[in-house]
């Protein structure tokens, strides 16, 4: 089975794509998170995984953007533990790092370590990438935050261990694909629809699910491109879209609503609620 | 009055800042969202303006997680078009350019035009802090994005006008500061809490409001740090918090909610619903 994922080889995109799969799994690694979904329209790989949210930096807004755009349908989700590394050519040491390089998410979910050590931080596109660059490019005044599965595969010392501003700290990601998943009895679905419109609420939406005791796991919003301040709402909740009760709230939301997109039933991750 | 914001000369929240105070206004900068707070804390401004939500790119995360932490209050809002150049040093043409800099919000409002014309991207801090240091470096294979008002101060050329993604693209700016705004008769009020405990949802939470007819203007959340999957929910209503039936709902709220935080009542822009 052909997954793929966005980032170099080392991401914790592919970790996620491990734990899930085993090491059957072939994880293939794309330069951005439209191209993970461009390869399973394109057949180059069977299955995606993009992630959606992080418990220290919240959602990663551009997969709910693609989510809705592309043909496709989540089929399952994977939590991982995030544990981020500092990590540098051999002969550096943490006095002469000036420069940091990484994703912004996970910049971001090292604010506090980077604030106090006063290094100045580069987005690029990837974590276990910004490693190989300062690899390839024999930076001595810089490091990277990665995993420390990308210090080994591309031979890196790690400084710091533990740089991340909070332990807690989750990253979960959707399993993308064509198809559907059946029940397993303790499902979830996420949908996308419009709110705002004057005699239709969000409070209106989500009482459809409240008033048939189904459970709502996260709401989120992302703006309407082109409808200043109107806003699509992003919703999970409890359920497969199989069981009566939850095709009875979608019936109404669909009536309601100028748009509703579902995105997928799929099995909980043990690590998530 | 001395009102702080983030970024160099020409940045869009200055611009924000002459519309709503006009020209006796001494817009200050400071290189971050916090300074900007920070700076109103240690009197070295009397307000500060921060981007709180884009009609493209959506929430300014950072922004609504400083609220929470600062002892601060919204006092107003403004809401600017945003319409954005691709700037260069004079002699640059639009095939020379490979490299693009600018504020992540800008590059993402932009995305359709970069990726269309194959140009890499590169996050810096600031809009007009970028059309400068290309200036200063005398970079003449990149170019940045930023205001046609920021080509003008730094005396650089425009390549390209309104590569936005779509026209309709607005900022909205929240007005920060110590003590509170009386009612105008036309406020909204912003509100942080926690939800999703067992006997509490944010259904129930949103309840409170629409039993009351008072309406909901838009509704987001982030992560609550060391909880993971549990979420602090920020609401923006109709009505100041000196209304009865507002004082009501918040009573209701904070005797189920964990956590409430009113972060202010302001009178709502024209350029907003």
């Amino acid at each position: 089975m052909r997954v793929a994922f966005q980032g170099e080889h080392g991401a914790y995109s592919e970790e996620a794509i491990f734990k899930h799969f085993g090491k059957v799994a072939e994880a293939i690694p794309f330069p951005t998170l439209r191209s993970v979904l461009d390869s399973i329209i394109d057949g180059k790989a069977d299955l995606g995984i993009l992630p959606v949210e992080n418990t220290i930096e919240g959602g990663i807004d551009q997969t709910l953007d693609l989510l809705l755009e592309y043909p496709l349908n989540i089929l399952g989700e994977e939590v991982i533990r995030i544990t981020h590394c500092l990590i540098a050519n051999l002969g550096v040491d943490l006095r002469g790092v000036g420069r940091v390089y990484s994703h912004p998410q996970a910049l971001g979910q090292c604010r506090v370590f980077l604030e106090k050590n006063r290094l100045e931080q580069v987005s690029t596109q990837d974590t276990a990438g910004s490693v190989r660059m300062i690899r390839d490019l024999k930076m001595m005044d810089a490091a990277a935050i990665a995993s420390h599965r990308a210090s080994e595969i591309y031979g890196m010392k790690i400084l710091v261990n533990n740089i991340e501003n909070d332990p807690e700290n989750y990253t979960r990601f959707l399993i993308i694909g064509v198809g559907e998943t059946p029940p397993s009895g303790d499902d979830k679905t996420t949908i996308a629809f419009t709110g705002n419109s004057e005699s239709w609420s969000i409070v209106d939406a989500l009482r459809c699910f409240s008033e048939r005791d189904i459970r709502i796991i996260r709401l989120c919003n992302r703006p309407l491109v082109g409808k200043p301040w109107n806003y699509i709402f992003y919703l999970d909740f409890e359920g497969h879209v199989r069981l009566q009760k939850v095709s009875e709230a979608l019936e109404r939301i669909r009536s309601c609503s100028t748009l509703l997109k579902i995105l997928g039933s799929y099995p909980k991750s043990r690590n998530h609620h």
